[in-house]
């Protein structure tokens, strides 16, 4: 496994699962794999699941870590050719990568959407760039497109809690104060698309998920009728994604927010969340605090979805 | 032990004593301890000794550390339930603290007094979200009130460097130009009446602490009668705990600082701080520099009374 | 080996190169020189290469790490005696330097200049201080005038990529937009001129290096005379060392920018820079980009350099 950005790159998604629930059982099964190995992590905006979880996966695996938080004013990249370097930006990416390709066998980048263009959120540039210059393998820590640790350990959720073979789950949009990217729902329908489960997206009119993302999955635009028989409700804010609308928000409707009464027409099901959840926006006390609320297990499971990632790319340096 | 916050926590205090004796003979005897084992150290507030000193007492037992910095601008956390979070804070602490303690073993968490309201800080409102939260072993690297792991280390040096059995130890408040906490004085106040020794505490009147830690202290309003054949002087401000002053400054007293002429008071006592110390404030350029100044002797101890802490920690942990 | 500031520190220089092709030939050879050590790595200024190309290095050793990053607003730190501390420095130098001694077996610091005072900056106050009081072996990260783990690094990869026995090496000053220290270009001339290379200097009048680093290399002004049959170009800015223009600009002289005309007056040099380099300001995008760039491997070696001196480093802490 040479770069981890989507649902394909884990090639038959049913062992991936496997796989996973096999880690979980006994973590320090493959310590001997990460032996003389070093993760760098780089960090272009901030965390806190992902730099504990991905830290805590490596540490696992027998590897060392390094951590490198590039605060966007104190160290900025320039990117393109030709430009005269006299101003704030310090360093040119195509010098900056493959140094940091050649202190370490595995890199692992957050780079957000910055809303500037949407063509550059969506060519996801700067891990595009670790991906071609860094000379090691890359895995996304969240791009400005894509979550696939997330949306890897929310199918590994699922997988431990469902109560029958297909389940129903809902990914459904739900009000925030910001202007937020569209990486989970987008890796989330990414990897539901190629799961086994029903799976239904609701969402207000104008706030459509790319095609590519989407596919053949069931858009709804009434939430209640799409929530009927769900057993897992996968809630999440994002922003809009037409060019016209891009980088806006387009409502704030609190009507969508997910409260008892809208779990009461679920097959009592599951709560799931990324994290962090503003609480009464996204969603009540009372359901998060629920007995169906898994968001705690969710966010448990990323530690097991990036394990799988970085043993899978260790067993790949081993085989050279 | 599921928790360290105070003396009590130790259970028989010489015998942990002698425990952090022999540990510091042999540091790196327990290491098979902490084979797989994880420390999350968390800071809401700056640290140098305790960042430090605490990784290095997790290396010593074989331990992986990872260190959460969490500017307080940066990354806010929703307290109360009922709030609708469409603020300036993104999470919620009933989910942040069981995420994080979902990718460790141990946690440690730094958070001072913020003097917005006494009740809160000596709630120690944080710190004890995260004992009752975290489902993992939590010990506080300084709290509000409290800091255990200095007085543990304070303890272990006295007991190093006494010339007799029951030596007399004064605790001196000296001047200082900000409001800082109780946590020092009152964590000192908490391991002295439980050792072997005389123990004194002086201050400028309205500077009491908490009767909870002075307990059957003698409390001497005269510092020059205090220091009369001390063998131990610990000197520290803080600022006052009585509800009418809590927060303030009463007093920048410089006749309150420890110079030669009252070190000339005391059984050639040895001075102690729990360091960073402001000369020429707290004390003179020739005391901290002189043969009895043991500050650096006792910043090393540290890393001991830490090791004993986690070490107690993870024999809890293997012992499930 | 009880401090690393200068060539001298290596001894036989030769030697030392043999022993750092041979370690990055095997570089997890010597991983049980550093069981139970423990290197921390303080940073009085902000860095990429140095920071992770030291943690690898110390992995590589089998070293546990630590990273102080000391924020110059936050935690400043007095160092003159007699002071009364009741401004915003909460620390004296001579509590905290052997404190942090205390809590590892070795030390690297990064101090760049200040151009407050020349000689302050010449008298590398911080990390003498760190020398003397540390009690712990202390390397230079960047001091304020010499940084010997680039320049060991530097020779390292002349010695990898040279073609002849005693190649022709220059180092050109270069434009830039800011003010930068002579730490790079000093430890550069330390090194060559104990090194068996052909070792000239240019740059504009006004620009002359500290007679101590620069010794008996030859200075020539006219950077196109200095560069026939070069077999290396270095291209470094640097700020005039002269009393009278300490901490200015003199010149930022566009002709001096490394382009591929002035390459074509080489002897098919190869073209090095310590990085980050600012492109078409120090030299051009087709110079960095092509075959004849070296940047990417030389900084790639500041893991072997700093390597071999952490070795040294530890065989002495063994033979204690």
């Amino acid at each position: 496994m040479k770069a981890f950005t989507n649902v394909k790159d884990l090639g038959n998604l049913g062992v991936a699962v496997k796989e996973a629930l096999e880690v979980k059982q006994n973590r320090f099964a493959y310590k001997s794999l990460g032996e003389n190995k070093t993760l760098l992590m780089v960090f272009f905006n901030s965390s806190l699941r992902t730099r504990l979880s991905t830290q805590k996966a490596a540490f696992n695996l027998g590897m060392n870590t390094m951590v490198l938080d590039i605060n966007q004013g104190a160290w900025r990249l320039e990117t393109e050719r030709g430009v005269i370097m006299d101003g704030d930006k310090t360093e040119h990416i195509l010098e900056a990568i493959p140094v940091m390709g050649s202190y370490c066998d595995i890199i692992g980048v957050r780079s957000f959407a910055r809303f500037e263009s949407k063509e550059d959120d969506y060519n996801e540039k700067i891990l595009n760039q670790f991906i071609q210059y860094a000379g090691k393998p890359v895995f996304s820590m969240e791009g400005a497109t894509t979550h696939p640790l997330q949306a890897f350990a929310d199918l590994i959720t699922i997988e431990e809690f469902k109560k029958k073979e297909r389940p129903k789950v809902v990914l459904t949009w739900a009000p925030h104060p910001r202007v937020l990217p569209q990486a989970v729902p987008n890796s989330f329908a990414d990897f539901m698309n190629e799961a086994d489960v029903d799976f239904v997206i609701t969402h207000p009119e104008g706030y459509e998920l790319d095609p590519q993302f989407v596919r053949n999955a069931k858009v709804v635009y009434n939430q209640d009728e799409a929530l009927k028989n769900a057993d897992f409700v996968y809630a999440k804010n994002w922003s809009p994604f037409n060019d016209n609308n891009y980088g806006k928000i387009l409502s704030k409707d609190t009507s969508w927010t997910i409260d008892t009464k809208k779990m009461s027409l679920t097959n009592t099901a599951f709560f799931m969340h990324c994290l962090p959840v503003r609480r009464n926006v996204i969603v009540t006390d009372d359901v998060i605090e629920s007995p169906q609320s898994i968001v705690v297990q969710e966010a448990a499971n990323r530690e097991i979805s990036c394990q799988v990632v970085l043993k899978r790319m260790l067993e790949s340096l081993s085989c050279k």
